[in-house]
């Protein structure tokens, strides 16, 4: 340990002689490095010193020991301490007590553990009753310090206090605590002896003790369950552990002059700029936030203590300059003389956050590009959907909570299938869809309904991933809810929803309330519209989405797409009758069986594709040809496939018969993409002719064929040439007429096909990196059955995040690594994009910067988001080094 | 086309003139080349010349157009071969007549169109009669070319020419066409003639026009659909097309000088050193092969043409030391001259082809490589299994055929469950093993059975597999018969074969014989230890085994395995009652209740590596723990879950719930691998107790623990230190005892944990290669589906080959490469091997070499061919450029 033998491991702070600084987060937490950052600007701090992060850190690796050299640090320390302050520790006519306190590099509210008025024992307290003149204020604070460090720092029971106060207070008749003299807290301290007796805990006497023991508890604490929880759910990692700042005590409760308060340098919910907070007089920090009394807004404090407030304004307005952020903050006031105990950048909404952006960068405060920082991308999506109005949200009854599958918020009437949600539509009502689980039949029902609930199925299930391209509200996965399709009802929390009751969901958080909740429509107030426009002035890469019908594509375009990166044309085989066509040709005996069933067909899509292009005036749009496996076209269930043979004219058994030969072990590995277009090339013919005829008929149209699952660039050459003499076919029958552009290209979604891309560029004209099956069989996770482990995976760290949900860059993103430098290679100006759900990402979009793809496409409520992050990553600087599994985030 | 004139097309040869040799196959081809290469070394070969493939090359690209200056080589050619024979050609006293024959770089017999005679006409005829005074064979000659022409080059109907044939004889009564003398033959003549009016055909007068057109027929029948088939089936792919092959005619049937024969340097069958062949006297080429006349055997020459025979000895001692190779010849006597008319190297069995290998060896005509090299190692298989005495089996009746799926013959009675074959074997019976499809539960019937055959499966089912890792003759996915478990029968060919009836298996060829056919043991010839010591003595990387027992390890030691690659753990749960301790384990509630099963299950996997551990005697062996997801050891037949359901003394229902909530969608993908390990710590830990108990009960073990399905180095280390405690654990429980060597690794199966080896090699101090997994997930393919669409694949030229049977280098064959060189960046020392199907693949284990694995592992059987695979890989020089997607294979 010699190395460690030499490491500053105490940092003093206090006016104009601190050791730290803001930037060092990292090693003094994020209260510790504030602390010295205020001194250092002359706010009036209570005088202290941190105990790095570092010694947290060895104090793990040591066994629950410390580094030799901490005692003699901690020494010296309190000797400066005692010299600024003027005050002893732990004897003396004028004692230091002092507050130890937790505090990591992050923010971890509550988490760990606390200990005030440390530093009273039998000795100093004669001492403190002498120095204020107030006999009930220093028993008050002895009893709570000998229950707070019983509690936390030993481990005794909460309860065994209480139990000694409330006797106390029988006994002299006392309603509460207040209502206890000096007397009865006396009283209290002897009951309390006897409670450390009895659980033979020592209280010890020697201040010099009692600061080890709680700071052993406040190390101790970083690992406590809780903690380590708090930090899986929030993503927090790398840390060295927690700080302890031990802090001279200020006093808030001395009377009528005193007091505490938080407060925010601007509004947090709304932005505006005014300070908002709240004080209480004659208390402690807890009781602001305890709410047994109603604190006050921070704007009456100005009659209270008009100094005060004067001060806490200038202070407002230094903090803001100086931190160029809304900060939130702590103070109190001892006696008339006020006191700074925090400061850190305040939690704001994402409409609070676009407008102090905004405002600063007006003011001056800060640059466009530190303003186009400054907003959380995946906030914005509060922005883009109607939300609960917050007041009725709160008196909703919860009764159950799922996956928050897609944002925003729907109250309806709940119907149980696709076709009852439709009916029920078509009568005018607010439908909510409730399945166990989605499938492509129930597009129709999921078309029309304002809000969609499962029980089964994940993140990325058929639910979600459609829910959220169409920007509809989902909660997925409820596991809470059984269903039950027979009586048309599902239970949760002890209730029975029936057909036709009101529900709400909030897609954003998975909570369903019952019955009806009022709603709110989203408000892109004009510095949502700024900050877009810097975003675009900044961003490299283009935003496209994925749309599949010319609705979802105008929303998209209004949101600022610039184009279509993905069509699915499997979904437009669902709708109507066309499935009928689809199940015709699925059920041709030969190709000439198939040919008449998709002549059907060619009439539709290209009606499609005619409404698309118009809706894109111009910009590009990307086709997928049929991607999933037959199967998917097919009822399973002997219902369905009665139905099915009635409409096809043919016996139910030669149907299910046909279901049979279609299935397949793993579907997902099966005869889909290329594959079906290569046993079958009539379909690639009608399709590609279909968007061809579509493209002649919409002039200035800029179609892009895109041709699924490519593995070897002989698929991709296979196919192409079919299109490429449906191309030379219809140009020689619309002879004359100006050929449209049209460029063919491929998805880069197979292992293989990443790998070999510089063969697959030698056909295609561009990639669009399908991320949800490139994830699925890089990682070998089946997207629709990886829930039952995938949740236990990240919360054991073993991926740092779902990677269906964040793409993973040290294995998948190797893949797309490769393809973009291989790809390139063979074909300079070959265009890349993404189109898998990764493509409304925010970690995933800066990635796609990083390994410099053209666009990312992603579904159009995501796509303001997609515009915000990829600007914050064209921002954020030249290309870095991708991040490495193992390596620590910091 | 400029260049292509300036090219030399044709190539003369003649006796020490020839333009040609033998390394010109590519454009020469085979026949041409080695026609030339005779001419060289003095033998005597009808002078002539070849018309290049290149030539064919260039009348494909050229829409079926001759380069320009074509036609005037030709006719250079022709003049040079007039000198050269004293002959003129379509005219004059002494005509030159030709044989045009294709000839393409790889043989292709029979495929490809041939004409003789070409040259007679009107005019030449009567010279040709006075030249040779044989009137009859003249005639005989010229109709021969007549009907040859029509039917090869101008697609008339043969039924044509045979109908004017037999109209003459039944006019002269003749019964064979040698009854009609040379009127008769001049009255076959005009009939022909008739036959070509009638088709309104025109047979040329001219020579030169005769013989454009019989090349163009050449030419043209490269890509007629029998050829194009010839070379999918056979593999052969990247050649310009066929050369054609004009040569002076020579006669064989000119009278009892004459004669013909084909002759192999040494016995094709059993390489014994010793002139084989046969031969006719008065006869054609075409008589030999045609049956209708028995020839006789070469020795008996030397009795009627002493000359000739003395003279073939010396060809045949001058053309082995030449080609240092066994030759396969054909020679014709023209009125006691002899004439050589083709060489080239002779096809052999296996067993010839080590026997000849080694002699030539030992003559010194070849060195060591050489001899290693000259064995053809998938040929081995037919040397290491039971085989049918070939006279029985060409007696026996076939009913159907299937797959090859796991080479050998065997003989035995029908029985269509794995309870009835194993009680029937226990009785002393020969069972076959008849199953729809075989899963992890046959594996006990599989295990006793002598044969087993599936309806249904490609050749990497289950049954496959299975069947090739026993070494157990196999013929899956045999469509043809229609198996009835209810009747206890099946239908194949017409007949109906019932429980307990006797079948015969060709495991080679995937012939099902009815009845018994004899078979005959594997003889390990001394040739064939010689060729495998010689194989080890030049190979470089090691050979392993995949064995699940004692007894497969102990075959396949004696075949040469250095120790285990994969002993794959799950198949040992499935025999006898581990299964319903298996069972258990799956439906227990708790960690408890899987715990108590699965120690039960300790003792006995405990002895299973006892058993292995003894058998190997020190060699390593890599023992996999549990992969596949649990939903393959529940019965999914009501049947079997009731049965389950009272052996574990539950309801029917909860076993079916049980069953159900294992489902997946796409298993390949699922919860399996090391994600039950991680999700159920307990079986990895009663795993590596196992392992660890069972090498401190055998000293000396040598025990590798592989952790499967890793995609993310955390998946590893997270299992890894499971194991690790228990290690521990062990070592305090045995202590005083000498701790066994026990290495932890993993397999890289998983296209993530290939692409991250450098970080997964922290953790593992071995890989071994799991190319099937690799190529299911970085291909895309499902192996239990991709059966619909791969054969197409192939068949197409998608894929050079199944990837499955012959590793996918361009693609798959990346990521092991990118593993490889990271695995070895972290960890300089890393053990790697190959433990998929491609260990014992003789391409797949040349790549192994290229990229520098330590081993392969391949099943008992396929041991040897790894072996000699290996010495062929190592000899054929340094790691080499890895062949590449869309460049041709020579």
């Amino acid at each position: 340990m010699a190395k460690a033998k030499k490491k500053k491991l105490v940092y003093f702070f206090s006016g104009g002689k601190s050791e730290g600084k803001a930037s060092m987060k990292e090693i003094l937490g994020g209260k510790g490095a504030n602390l010295a950052e205020m001194c250092s600007l002359g706010l009036p701090v209570p005088a202290g010193f941190t105990l790095t992060t570092e010694v947290c850190d060895l104090y793990y690796k040591l066994g629950r020991k410390y580094p030799a050299d901490l005692a003699p640090q901690i020494d010296a320390n309190i000797k400066k301490l005692e010299k600024d302050t003027g005050k002893t520790f732990g004897h003396g006519d004028n004692p230091l007590l002092v507050s130890v306190r937790s505090g990591a590099a992050v923010s971890m509210p509550g988490m760990m553990d606390t200990v005030l008025n440390l530093g009273l024992n039998d000795k100093t307290l004669p001492a403190l009753i002498k120095l204020t003149g107030n006999e009930r204020f220093a028993w008050d604070s002895y009893r709570r310090f000998m229950q707070m460090f019983g509690d936390v720092v030993l481990g005794m029971e909460h309860h065994d206090f209480e139990m000694a106060l409330t006797k106390v207070k029988k006994a002299r008749k006392a309603k509460d605590d207040t209502d206890l003299d000096a007397d009865g807290l006396k009283a209290v301290v002897e009951e309390y002896k006897k409670v450390y007796k009895k659980a033979r805990k020592s209280f010890p006497q020697d201040a010099r003790k009692q600061l080890d023991q709680a700071c052993d508890a406040v190390f101790s604490s970083w690992n406590n369950p809780r903690a380590i929880k708090y930090r899986q759910i929030n993503e927090i990692r790398g840390l060295l552990g927690t700080a302890v700042n031990v802090q001279a005590m200020v006093y808030g409760n001395m009377g009528d002059t005193s007091g505490t308060g938080v407060a925010f340098t601007r509004n947090p919910s709304t932005g505006e700029n005014k300070f908002y907070g709240e004080y209480l007089m004659n208390a402690q920090g807890e009781d602001v936030v305890a709410g047994i009394r109603t604190p006050n807004p921070i704007a009456q404090l100005a009659k209270v203590d008009r100094k005060s407030y004067k001060q806490l304004m200038a202070i407002r307005s230094k903090l803001e300059k100086h931190y160029k952020d809304v900060q939130d903050i702590e103070f109190t006031i001892e006696q008339g003389k006020l006191f700074m105990l925090q400061t850190r950048a305040g939690k704001r909404t994402a409409a609070a956050a676009v407008k102090c952006a905004i405002d600063m960068m007006k003011e001056g405060l800060i640059t466009e590009k530190q303003a186009v920082l400054r907003v959380d991308p995946k906030a914005l999506d509060q922005l883009l959907h109607p939300t609960f109005i917050p007041a009725a949200e709160k008196k909703a009854a919860a009764i159950a909570k799922g996956l928050p599958a897609s944002p925003g918020a729907a109250t309806g009437q709940v119907y149980f299938s696709a076709e009852a949600a439709e009916l029920q539509a078509e009568m005018g009502k607010n439908v909510i869809l409730v399945r166990i689980e989605t499938s492509p039949e129930d597009i129709g029902g999921m078309n029309v309904a304002k809000g969609i609930l499962t029980s089964r199925g994940g993140m990325t299930s058929h639910a979600a991933v459609v829910a959220r391209g169409m920007g509809t509200c989902c909660v997925a996965g409820c596991g809470d809810c059984q269903i039950n399709y027979k009586t048309k009802s599902f239970k949760a929390g002890g209730k029975t929803v029936k057909e036709g009751d009101w529900i709400s969901l909030n897609g954003s958080l998975g909570t369903i309330y019952l019955g009806q909740v009022a709603t709110e429509d989203p408000k892109l107030t004009g510095a949502f519209g700024t900050i877009m426009t810097l975003a675009d002035k900044y961003r490299k890469m283009g935003v496209r989405t994925n749309a599949d019908t010319p609705h979802d594509t105008a929303v998209a375009v209004k949101f600022g797409a610039e184009g279509i990166g993905l069509t699915r044309t499997e979904h437009m085989f669902f709708e109507g009758k066309r499935i009928i066509s689809m199940r015709k040709m699925i059920l041709a005996e030969d190709e000439a069986g198939r040919k008449k069933a998709l002549k059907e067909l060619l009439p539709l899509q290209r009606k499609d594709f005619v409404g698309i292009f118009k809706a894109l005036k111009g910009l590009p749009a990307t086709i997928r040809f049929l991607d999933p496996p037959l199967h998917e076209f097919v009822p399973h269930d002997a219902k369905g496939q009665a139905e099915m043979a009635k409409a096809m004219k043919v016996s139910p058994s030669q149907i299910k018969k046909k279901v049979e030969s279609l299935h397949e072990f793993n579907p997902m590995l099966g005869h889909r993409g290329c594959r079906l277009g290569i046993y079958y090339p009539e379909i690639t013919e009608m399709q590609a002719r279909a968007v061809v005829e579509a493209a002649y008929a919409v002039p200035g149209s800029n179609a892009e064929i895109m041709i699924p699952l490519v593995g070897h660039v002989r698929e991709l050459a296979n196919q192409k040439q079919i299109v490429l003499d449906v191309i030379a076919q219809v140009k020689k029958e619309k002879k004359g007429k100006k050929a449209p552009k049209i460029k063919i290209g491929t998805m880069i979604e197979v292992p293989r096909g990443a790998l070999t891309a510089d063969e697959v560029a030698v056909e295609a004209e561009f990639f669009s990196f399908g991320t949800n099956d490139l994830t699925q069989m890089g990682c070998g996770f089946s997207r629709d059955d990886a829930g039952t482990f995938l949740g236990q995976y990240v919360e054991e760290g073993i991926y740092d995040a779902d990677p269906f949900q964040v793409l993973d860059r040290s294995g998948v993103g190797q893949l797309v690594e490769i393809a973009v430098k291989k790809g390139r290679k063979t074909r300079p100006n070959i265009k890349l994009g993404i189109c898998g759900e990764h493509g409304g990402d925010p970690s995933s979009v800066e990635f796609c910067h990083m390994v410099g793809l053209n666009y990312v496409s992603c579904s159009p409520y995501r796509v303001p988001i997609a515009r915000l992050a990829a600007a914050q990553a064209a921002i954020k600087g030249p290309k870095g080094v991708l991040t490495k599994t193992g390596k620590k985030k910091k």
